[in-house]
């Protein structure tokens, strides 16, 4: 059982990471307007945010740049227009998905570009591709995570195999990511403790990124907190895809280092987030996101449910539990 | 840490209940249709629900029976009416609170009426008063069980001489009833410790009502499942005071007692539970409701914002916290 201590203090290495831009961006396209991103980035260094996650770099050969909002390619002269020179605490990340980006020609040297940090997206059988993105932009000079999707449907046998490739990369962070919120607490628990044990051996750090399926995504973070992660996601107003992520204001309210400032949080919450909402933009905690994570399932069908409108859950669960 | 067993297999021990006609009377003064409370009751057996409670004992010296639906009170010709002689597997409950009912007069001898449970709910600081129900209500015949309100700001110290104080009571399970909102997983982990010691003792079993303030109604019953805690209190869609409770239909995904049906609770949610938001009814997870849930504080605050339309969650939070 977990000391109280770790309720009560807080660990300086603490970082938290704002992924509004990026996985919101899943929900509208990426579709923000700079006022919006402003806003964002200037809340972010009031409260105390450690890295603003600013999208994906996606190829552009691969995706139609007509189809999406900038910040699915985060060019870093967009950046630059929104942050400037950066004179803040806050650093910039951003996402590289393995097999979906050209990271050799579009992630710039270090010294060239406003970005800090860039966290490589993999699923567990692509860890060898996902390594040498790494490599690449070690090389460069950047800090790098690596964040490991959907970690709720692979064995332990190959979620060691993968820490152990990763452990020998630079590195600095190995994300859990509960893709499907398929994660109760007490699961999240023993995966915190598998992958703290390869980090603390190839001295590296861990990350969680929880999905809100189950109405566990505040609840996963804060039990990895007490477990020992340090590396925490969050988005405001939990805006995400499916049923959305760790809320920030959940989050910095929840933290006890007292550089988090919680009520900038619910000021942008307030005027921004509502503001989204009220334009029609739908995510969060429903049914059919709640039955997909019970399943330990890819939430497709229910965004899909969504966005069709439709209110026949009990049909829909029918629809997902045919084994025929 | 706990085996994964655990999660995987079932305790036969455990019991469901349904609070939604209680926890969420609070919400619409417990004016529920007679349709309604029969399709919940259907729902119920059918769902393989273990008991239903259908409200309070309330005083009508305390209360103007004018003002409330009569599932504010209960009278056992109104259970009757839906119930008939309840030849099923669903077990009849109904709460009466320490100092709000007249329960030697109205609580009748167990062989005269339909209910087969009283649930006493005490706070920590009327405990003898809450004992002298229980031995009422035993004598007369029922089971009892004893729910132990706003858990989180009582001392650990009062709670270990409370249960001494009901161990030594013919109740047959003690409950921990997370009011406000504010228990975190690992505090529900200890929590369920301390109740299971002195249950153990005295041969009693535990209990845990939660509510979903910070996200964490179903993290917390799931976690307390894990902890050996058996009696799960749950209601359709959440419905209960401010942010509502642990969902039933979550509660009976998550539990693999084959018996569980969770079809029809999707079904009942899908059709009834969103006729109730239909009308206007409003409860759940809401900003104002994780403030007073993180400050460990009574919803009444946040449930005047509610009623208020209030939208300026910022300026609620530094009105919670203004300590002028």
């Amino acid at each position: 059982m977990k000391e109280i201590s770790k309720l009560m203090d807080f660990r300086p290495d603490i970082k938290v990471l704002d992924a509004t831009l990026r996985d919101g961006g899943l929900v509208n396209d990426f579709y923000f307007t700079d006022d919006f991103v402003k806003k964002l980035y200037r809340t972010n260094v009031k409260a105390g945010v450690d890295y603003m996650e600013f999208g994906y770099k996606a190829s552009r050969e691969l995706f139609d740049a007509e189809e999406y909002g900038k910040w699915k390619f985060c060019k870093d002269e967009d950046i630059r227009a929104i942050v400037g020179e950066n004179n803040t605490d806050l650093k910039i990340s951003v996402m590289a998905d393995v097999g979906r980006c050209d990271y050799k020609t579009d992630i710039l040297p270090r010294e060239e570009s406003p970005i800090d940090l860039i966290r490589v997206a993999t699923y567990i059988h692509t860890i060898p591709a996902a390594a040498d993105m790494i490599m690449d932009a070690a090389d460069k000079g950047y800090e790098v995570a690596c964040n490991i999707m959907a970690i709720s449907q692979a064995k332990e046998s190959s979620i060691r195999t993968a820490l152990e490739i990763l452990g020998q990369t630079p590195v600095s962070t190995f994300y859990i990511v509960d893709s499907y919120g398929s994660i109760y607490p007490e699961e999240m628990a023993r995966m915190a403790d598998m992958f703290l044990e390869t980090a603390e051996k190839y001295g590296k750090k861990v990350g969680i990124h929880a999905h809100n399926n189950l109405q566990m995504a505040f609840a996963n973070t804060a039990e990895a907190v007490g477990d020992g992660v340090d590396w925490l996601d969050a988005t405001y107003a939990g805006m995400g895809r499916g049923a959305g992520n760790c809320a920030m204001e959940m989050l910095l309210g929840f933290l006890k280092n007292p550089k988090y400032k919680v009520y900038y949080a619910f000021q942008f919450v307030e005027s921004e987030m509502q503001k989204l909402r009220d334009e029609g933009i739908v995510w969060g905690y429903d049914l059919q996101y709640m039955m997909t994570g019970l399943l330990n399932q890819h939430p497709r069908e229910a965004i899909a449910f969504t966005k069709d409108g439709r209110k026949d859950y009990a049909r829909f669960y029918q629809e997902l539990t045919r084994l025929d």
